[in-house]
């Protein structure tokens, strides 16, 4: 089983407007609403892959609830610790005669020390059943810079290895944890290092020198999602390069959450690095072509899978980088 | 105690965004959550006049769950019955640079024939208990356009006047059930009328006639909201105009229902026409120059009230009209 820890989930919720009056008053054709925030994101596409999970959240007040109803909807076990704040929306307005949108993201609401501790008592128990942890997305208001640090260290003395998808503070104190796998992506790697980051092929040894700058502060391995450009692992046992078979568009949130996903499914099925990153690239493109974050096209997905190009980092073939 | 019956409630959420980006990602400075629905503002509004009210209500799913806290968290007492469906909301965009927003109002959830007769067993079980009732708003979706008659017909059997304000075909309806007053805006007696009006000084007579047409109907009396313009009452004991000191700008959303609960309030209460139609016009405007609907400023009101203009309409004086 896979446990995806789930700190400031949030209700997703889409309005369908035909031709949006920005000044107006506005009557959707289509309302969805479904349970959101990165984590939830990897957990929904994980069970989609057919993999074990289980949900490890905070929640609180009536949107709380609507999380819980909606995730429990799609058959995705999970375990909510309540939480005394609202649990925050996010709402997406789809013009769909323009094809454009907007999105409005509410702050998640604060979490106490007694909150988490009771999360963390939660997590404790729950880690021998565990063959990995995914820990995805912001801190929620109230939790300190090194919170996924102190859960990653509960891992490694559980001997379960984690996926830490994150940015900022709570990247570099987690990275130092010692994870097995980081996932950041382009301007999450540039916010780590300081220095800008290009994922055009002309940037390609400084995202290097940076995914392995954050290997060497203590992840144990490095996949840089590029966009379009597929992924930069580095690993302990070789780096690589893989790349989608074309152009991808769509939904960059749903791209990073279903890489996510695919890298914690390959570890836990004990696949090479070359076979983990093929299927994140396919999964990824799949979901970025998705309308909604936390779905993909199974026959999309099957038809990349062959296609996607996986190559050695020829300056770091071994995997020393 | 004045009953106030919300067949179509709403959670109102308000996002304050600084130079909102209709076309990117969005992070609210801040979110306000309300219950919302033209029925829950007249309530709100007669509760902060120190109205004894009581809400009945439908709510479903979280959303129902949070619009029930949200009342419950401002002191109005309310009973619900639950629906299958989940409880729509409502999304303004508030641009706090340029001062502009955008509203996104979804529809309601469907209703069923068991669930509104559930409700109608506590209506009438409340009603030897009411000094008024107040019917307001649009009719959920799977409610026949006579549920208000039906409504009204009980209510005349047990003696308790009705205020009704709601448009369209349920209004036609309504009105036919003889409520002690309907309040209809311009919008919904050109609708009923099938002429157009205006409420400038020149399309007064016709504002007049359409009023008296509605109570020819079966409506004991017709108080038309004209915006900006004021009020105009039909009554079986005289036809008045009553006007605002000043400009009136501001949320008409909030002003229409402030004058349905002083009109509710006025009728309670025994005043006399011309009293009613005073506090009407000072609370409607006080109300529209409030930033949320449902809510007035007490200052402003008390400051208006002496300064309305009431004036019998010299056509009809003995309200024969």
């Amino acid at each position: 089983m896979i446990g995806v820890v789930c700190l400031n989930p949030a209700l997703d919720i889409t309005h369908q407007v035909a031709a949006a009056d920005w000044a107006g008053v506005n009557r959707p054709s289509a309302v969805h609403t479904r349970p959101g925030g990165k984590g939830l994101n990897v957990a929904r596409t994980l069970h989609a892959l057919g993999a074990d999970v289980l949900v490890l959240g905070l929640a609180g007040g009536s949107t709380g609830a609507g999380v819980q109803d909606a995730l429990a909807g799609l058959g995705v076990p999970a375990a909510w610790t309540p939480i005394g704040g609202e649990t925050r929306r996010t709402f997406t307005v789809v013009d769909t005669e323009s094809g454009g949108s907007a999105l409005f993201s509410e702050p998640g609401p604060p979490v106490s020390d007694g909150e988490f501790a009771r999360l963390r008592v939660r997590y404790q128990d729950a880690l021998d059943g565990w063959a990995a942890v995914v820990l995805s997305g912001s801190l929620p208001p109230g939790r300190p810079a090194d919170c996924y640090a102190g859960l990653i260290g509960l891992a490694a003395a559980a001997g379960v290895p984690v996926l830490l998808d994150t940015h900022g503070a709570a990247l570099r104190h987690g990275a130092a944890a010692g994870p097995a796998i980081v996932k950041p992506n382009l301007a999450e790697l540039a916010g780590l290092t300081g220095r800008p980051l290009s994922g055009a092929a002309a940037g390609r040894p400084a995202v290097a020198a940076a995914a392995r700058e954050l290997r060497a502060a203590g992840a144990q391995a490095v996949v840089a999602s590029l966009g379009a450009d597929g992924l930069h692992a580095v690993t302990g046992e070789g780096s690589w390069w893989a790349g989608p078979p074309g152009p991808v568009a769509g939904n960059p949130t749903g791209a990073g959450d279903a890489v996510a996903a695919a890298l914690a499914h390959g570890l836990v099925l004990g696949r090479p690095w070359q076979d983990r990153l093929r299927h994140a690239v396919a999964l990824g493109t799949s979901a970025a072509a998705a309308p909604v974050a936390g779905e993909f096209s199974a026959a999309d997905y099957r038809r990349l899978l062959p296609a996607v190009t996986v190559r050695p980092d020829t300056a770091y073939p071994d995997g020393a980088g």
